[in-house]
């Protein structure tokens, strides 16, 4: 009989959200086991009923009970498994600003990031601009630290880390540049930085995997094929 | 010369983001001057200085330190004044699950609200449906509890307590019925129940003035004068 594991994590091998939340787990040492669904597609029956109300991606199990939303997980995950690393930071006013980080590149990035990919011409030019601020807005949190949770990847850095492997990516399909030595340095710097990382380096999907799906799904995309990816 | 409070916030009488920090300064018993901002034409340039990122109210200034994004405020807040009356629910499992449905109001049901509000004819038919569902989905998190923090408010109580008081203004308003005893039955309960706790009975913005506003702001909309609220 198979081995039930108390911790078992619904994602997709290329979903940047997630891939949050196994770093989270891999930062506590926890084991869990690992479903990959098929999205936006083919999402299993207990996919769909873990998650009834968003139907997302990833969704943790915890002793049987279900948690949503990557980043409501990983404080989860970081309440719960209090001993060893601590990902959330400890002063309440830093753990505002890393929550306050967190939400605006939820809010602001990715959906900047997603425009210039699945725009075109005028429409594309106007969210390269954009995306160029919310970028540049982004590096203030990072300021003059190596990280943004400090000395060490904390919070903040797992929320956003997706930017540091996915940027570089979308930026190669579209031919453009978002986060670059002139636009944001320091981002730039930060993104070799935590790719560098052993955990986050040893964790990441294949590159030319990565490449070869978000290109097709640009592609569907701008074909009308799909109207969003997960 | 004035005595300088510790706590400060920004706000703007009408805001129910503004409202739910009150509410949190409020049940923790801590003494706050107000601000009163001119939204949105006429943004203080201290309100500015204190958030250049997203430029909105609410900020919460402490010992001189700028919080800004209300439901990042609420925790910081529970976070720092850690005696008296507890806003996070103590176990993580209910907190993740609390930060959840907090998000899935301010993702889903406030764009909404909003969307039945700033929209006519077939469109707000469309609105109005999906304004139900929300609201019906959202529901789910209160079962057959009291309040959503269980025998007494906490966290998603002063969350989504604006719908409480908006809800029904905005219904009387455009003529429409979203949150009934057809659609969310313990919903509809429990905004008579919230209504009724004394702190928030005797926080609420005059209701006529509030309607007054909400009544000329779907005005505003509709002719394209404005296109958002903060």
């Amino acid at each position: 009989m198979a081995e039930i594991k108390e911790v078992k994590l619904f994602g997709m091998w290329a979903s940047p959200f997630a891939l949050r939340v196994e770093w989270a787990l891999k930062l506590k040492g926890i084991e869990y086991e690992y479903v990959n669904e098929d999205i936006p597609f083919n999402k299993s029956e207990e996919l769909l009923r873990l998650n009834p109300v968003t139907k997302k991606i990833p969704v943790l199990v915890h002793n049987g009970k279900p948690l949503t939303e990557s980043l409501v997980i990983i404080e989860y995950i970081d309440d719960t498994w209090t001993e060893g690393y601590s990902i959330m930071p400890e002063d309440p006013y830093d753990r505002a600003q890393a929550r306050f980080w967190a939400k605006f590149a939820d809010d602001k990035c990715i959906s900047a990031m997603s425009g210039v990919s699945t725009s075109l011409g005028e429409a594309q030019q106007k969210m390269l601009q954009e995306a160029r601020e919310v970028f540049q807005t982004l590096e203030q949190a990072l300021g003059s630290k190596q990280f943004f949770g400090g000395d060490q990847i904390g919070y903040l850095d797992l929320a956003i880390g997706l930017f540091a492997f996915w940027m570089p990516i979308l930026e190669e399909i579209v031919n453009v540049s978002v986060v670059d030595n002139e636009n944001a340095p320091l981002l730039k710097e930060w993104f070799a930085r935590i790719l560098d990382v052993d955990m986050i380096k040893t964790s990441l999907p294949p590159r030319d995997k990565m490449y070869e799906l978000s290109k097709q799904r640009r592609e569907q995309f701008l074909s009308g094929e799909i109207s969003r990816l997960n």
